[in-house]
C-alpha cells in the first residue's frame, strides 16, 4: 500500500464533496479530464450491464453545459447536499493512473429545513494522477446508486 | 501515532465493508483468524455486561456455517447494505496485535428500492497484524449496536 | 499535503467524536484551548453572517458550565449520538495553527431504541497543534448545521 497515493486520492474525493456541498458547481467540471466520463446509474442496471444511465457525460464541455442548465433552472437553490465518503480502496493501474472504489451517502436538506437520507452507493473512479496543472483528475467517475427509486428532481451532481 | 499502522487498519476495515456490501459473503470468514470471535450486541447489553449477543461465533468454521445458512435461506437477495466507517482509533497491544474502535452506520436498501438507515454503532476490534498470508485478520470483532430495536430479519453480517 | 499533519487532525476529530458518543462529556472541554470558542449555527445564518448561534461559548470554563448543566438536567441519559466525520481538508495557517473543514452526520438513538438521522453539516475548525500537554486543541470549532429545523432538545455537544 502506497500511503501517499491513498491520501492523495482521499484528498481529491474530499475536495470534490465540498465543491458540490458548497454549491460551487462551476468548479465541478474541473475535477475531470478534458475527455472525462461521468455517469450515474443504479446497482441493478450496473450489474446487468444495462446502458441506461440516469446521467451521462463524456467530456468536460458536457459537464459545463449541465451546470449551466442547473443554474438556469434554479433547482439547485431548493436543496443542499452533504456527502459522506468512506472505505476508499485504491489500486494502481499504471504509473499515472489509479482506480478507486468508495462508499458514499448523501443527506439532502430542502429549503424548508427538512433533511433526509437521499442516496447511498459506490463511487467507481479512474483517476489520472497528474492531470491539468499536475493535480489528479477523474478520467471516469461512475456513481452506482443502491436504490432504483430515484427522485425525479435528481439534478445536482453526486 | 504510527501512520502506516493506522492506514493498514483502515484498509482492513474498508475491505471488510466492501466484501459485505458487494455480497461476497463467502470471503467474509477469511477476515478472521481460525479461532476468531464475532459478536453482535447492543450498547445496553454491552454496558451491563449481559451475555446475550444477537449473533455469536468463535471460529471461522462457525462463520462459514452462517454464510451457508444465509445462502440457503436466500434472505440476502432481498436486501443490500452500504457501510460507512469513520473515526477509527488504533492502539497497539503488542508487536503483533492492535485494538481499534470505529463508528459505523449501515444503510439498507430492499429489493423494492426502499432505503433506510438500518443500524449505527461501534466496531470494537482486536486485530492480528500478520494473520494468514501475512495479512491482518480479526481475532475479535464486537459490533455494538446503538439501538436495541433490531430488525428480526437481521441476517447479513455487519 | 503534509501526511502527518492531516492524520493528526483526523485523529483529533476521531477522539472528539468518541468522547461525545461515549458520553464522556466531562472530557469534552479539554479538547479546547483555555480561550477556545465553540459555536453551533445554521448554514442559513452562517452565510448571512447573522449573530444568532444556537450554542455559544468562548472559554473552556463556559464549556464546563454547559456540561454541568447537562448533567444536572439529565437530558443526556435519554439519548445517544453516533458521529460520522468525513472529507476532512486541512490547511496550514502558520507553524502552530491549522484550519480544517469536515463533513459530519449524527445519528441519534433515544432510550426507547428509536434511531434517526439527527443532524448533518460542516465542522469549521481552527486547531492549535501543540496545545496543553503538547496535544492539538481547538482554538475554534464552528458547527454549521445544514438544517434550520433544530430539535429543541438540542443539548449534547455536536
Amino acid at each position: 500500500m502506497d500511503i501517499a497515493l491513498r491520501l492523495e486520492v482521499e484528498h481529491l474525493l474530499a475536495r470534490y464533496a465540498h465543491c458540490i456541498d458548497d454549491d460551487r458547481l462551476e468548479e465541478w467540471p474541473e475535477f475531470f479530464t478534458e475527455r472525462g466520463r461521468y455517469r450515474i446509474t443504479t446497482a441493478e442496471n450496473f450489474e446487468r450491464n444495462l446502458p441506461l444511465p440516469i446521467v451521462y457525460a463524456d467530456s468536460r464541455a458536457m459537464l459545463r453545459d449541465r451546470v449551466s442548465a442547473l443554474r438556469h433552472a434554479n433547482i439547485y437553490e431548493a436543496q443542499r447536499y452533504r456527502h459522506v465518503v468512506s472505505a476508499t480502496l485504491v489500486e494502481q493501474v499504471d504509473a499515472g493512473v489509479v482506480r478507486a472504489v468508495s462508499n458514499f451517502t448523501v443527506v439532502r436538506t430542502m429549503h424548508t429545513g427538512e433533511s433526509m437520507l437521499f442516496a447511498s452507493g459506490r463511487y467507481l473512479d479512474r483517476i489520472r494522477l497528474a492531470g491539468d496543472g499536475g493535480r489528479p483528475q477523474f478520467e471516469e467517475r461512475v456513481v452506482v446508486l443502491d436504490s432504483r427509486q430515484i427522485d425525479t428532481l435528481l439534478a445536482i451532481p453526486l
